[in-house]
């Protein structure tokens, strides 16, 4: 199949490097050449600017940091939609907004193009073992065309619900559920440590028993150790992705006083310790100032 | 080994039964005599005080409903520590808080007696399947004597800590841990639901993704099902069991925000739906009200 | 002096006419233009664009809704900037974001131009009787020289700071604080009710010995006597607000649990009782379902 | 009048030198002699026991630290319910629970004796001055008795309502509406200070506009000027009366989240900085640590 692979960030990187290897025929942007050059290496085509990339494809994946940047590759004479067939298929792996992801399937529909939103769960290693879990939201005959794919990179295929935003929402709760799992570790280790138990003794009981999750088993070695960098996945992105959270709650009027927790404790933790601690950096929030 | 068990109720009498079946001399004494009565049949020997029930025995095990039900079988005429011998271990299963737990512990050492704490996790279709988690604390010998026992209760042991008080802190943060897990959850499926997405395909991608743990299994699933009666574990329970952690934090001068959003959200759920609801029915609270 | 006024709301509309009583010289718009024809009657000079009416003025009134309306009102070819003079000074009295206020005052500077932020505190009837409290940030001379116009639709003015956004955040935060006010209000009157003290007793007691402000006096009554329609400041107003407080103290890295506590109550009363509710109307999130 | 006074901390010295001021004939009592002593030169009649102190006194007031130090007078042989005749009126002032203080009304009754609540509001200054603020709850006919006593410590009698447990809950609430209005001031002046406005000119603004009353002018002058040792009110004690507080609405099942944000915030502050801080010392844990 004809891919176009736009961002090459850890993730998309093996992502595409994976896409590749299946045997696709896959063109790469990115916004930075150097990233780009590199996967020449793999056996992808280079191109220079979004539309160029996307021109012929029947699949694009785009995997951008935030909204900002999805906006700037998909925008303009030289953007993604300049360039995207009737036919074709967009795919945004991207960790977005809801509201965003509906405006951005509302844009496709007007120009006669489709939009599925294809966020995922896993960290780069995942990435490069084809282990993520695909989370896809949109069109049902769209996901369908695209399911060889998600069989490459990932493990498991989940659909979400028709609209592309149904995948967004699921993917931020998803993160605001692991951010609650390392708040409610830090809290319980903080209480533990005060009265007298180690922070590995209480991790030992809870991975061993009622939280035999990767989540815990992951998240609670770094609280245990309280090793926060270098970041696997940074704090002020955490924070955004929060806040992104927030955003879709506020619209809908849901409360969500554990993710006011989070939020005001990721900035307590940043102001204390720095823009460069990992999102599991929340726990030192937790900790008693010496 | 003779054996004294104090405390009848769906978990105590489970955990009895497979003492006395593992060819233990069990002595059982409850409040309302009919439950001792009816492990009579099991093959109990049924005592009329807590002090008859102990008095030669080796291991006392008490499984009561709170602080309160502890203090009442310990002290006066008829008490457990009336009877208990300067050999006997007293191992204490309730839930009970951590500053009770240094009382009774200190308690016992000024009348020369041995006391461990060794609260669970499991329900009581795990009880009765010997499927508990024991977690001990307190002295490492006397611990080690119960070894045997807790092998025949439970599937595994985890060492809390050399005192008691160290069990408690660790299981009551294991509570919390949970009462965390299903207020995440219960948020998640909140903003899920207001956007379009069933409460159960969020939860079929959380637990077959990132949090493929008995706790989001058995929890995800009353939630998905908004199914909160009969309670498996009582909301007010639960609440008790969260005033414990806070107290604990208090003196500490820890601070848990998280647990003051559970406690809060309980409280919440109980009030407009009731005193008989299960403790995941906090995920109540966050349902709009209609 | 020769004034424009841009954004005929009941605020406004209030702040204009005080000023053309004053003598002098004010041209008007408003997006719908039966409310500036109707202060034409009052003496106001009607402009069909912003830069019609801004085109030759010394000093310039914006008092528009949010973010979006200032910004439609100042860009584009019949936009303010358009017309603004360079010697003309821009005051922004709207309650618009921190971080908002600093890009536009930036744009103005980019172009030669000059911009202030006034917000005030008061409602309408304090507008209406020239007794606003006027906030103004931004260049010391500017500001002096806009004083004489302050007094004329306030009864003091306080200097915020260099910066217009210094302002935004006093103004931002006085939002805060009312807000945080009134939910220690309702959280204190719910648990008074819930012991037999009706909120009239309690109400009674606060706001004749510590609380003895205003912003107690008011909307205690609202609370005692459970009156939240017609609002009076809508509650979805009150979030929009408590959304830019949010905003601010992300980028500042500030946590602000009272904050979330606030804005989580304010959906979950806005989803329970509708969006026409008087912000005050926090308090029924504090009541118990029936 | 016939009056017992025990306890003479820095408020019951200050109040019981204003009642033998005004004629009346004072019996004292302490747990710590010397303090007592003291009072002799006032006029006092410096008695050995609460039962002797009270014995043959129409009126007796407590002014005690807390639930514990109030039992420890009411009980036992030389207890003041072993003196207090049957026609006396206990006034109770120290500020205590409301289930202590039910408890105590129904033991009271039960024997046959009158027990009211009047907690005060007011630093040992205003009790110097006479300017307390009294609130008195229980029987009409025993409050009505003891007016002529409350005019001369206090500026203002208010009644809460027929229980003793009336006037806790309502002085209770007091004093978490000061916390929380400290908190908000400590949230706003941590918002305002990261954004280059200074503390007190944020609370030049808000004391003389929408918050001019005593609790912003006191509080408001110790945050602008971090100053907060040494301690007026005790963090700790800040911390015992929002437990009380919470230990209310547990009972009432009414969820109070600002309260849950306070109690966090003052233990954070206290681990942080030390029990010794006054408990507007809550600020602390608004600022970010360097």
């Amino acid at each position: 199949m004809k891919i176009a692979f736009l961002g090459l960030g850890q993730m998309g990187r093996a992502i595409a490097v994976n896409l590749i290897d299946a045997g696709h025929t896959v063109t790469v942007w990115n916004r930075s050449e150097g990233r780009a050059a590199s996967l020449g290496e793999a056996g992808a085509i280079i191109a220079t600017t979004p539309r160029d990339a996307v021109e012929g494809a029947e699949t694009v994946f785009t995997m951008l940091a935030d909204d900002k940047a999805v906006t700037s590759v998909v925008n303009g004479t030289d953007g993604l939609l300049a360039g995207l067939g009737p036919d074709a298929i967009h795919v945004g792996m991207s960790t977005v907004g809801v509201g965003f992801t509906d405006d951005l399937a509302a844009q496709h529909i007007a120009m006669g193009r489709t939009y599925i939103a294809a966020p995922v769960f896993g960290r780069p290693d995942a990435a490069a073992a084809a282990r993520l879990f695909v989370l896809a939201g949109g069109d049902a005959n769209a996901i369908d065309r695209c399911r060889p794919l998600f069989d490459v990179i990932g493990q498991r295929l989940f659909i979400a619900g028709p609209k592309p935003s149904h995948a967004s929402v699921v993917k931020l709760s998803g993160n605001f559920m692991i951010m609650a799992a390392v708040e409610a570790m830090a809290e319980s280790m903080a209480l533990c440590e005060a009265n007298g138990v180690a922070r590995g003794t209480f991790l030992d009981v809870i991975q061993n028993t009622l939280f035999n999750a990767p989540v815990y088993r992951n998240y609670g070695a770094m609280l245990a150790e309280e090793r926060y960098r270098p970041a696997g996945f940074g704090a002020p992105l955490g924070l955004k992705d929060m806040r992104l959270v927030d955003e879709a709650a506020e619209v809908a009027r849901v409360a969500m006083p554990s993710l006011g927790v989070i939020r005001n404790r990721l900035r307590s933790a940043i102001a204390a310790h720095g823009e460069d601690i990992d999102w599991a950096g929340i726990a030192l929030a937790a900790k008693p100032a010496v």
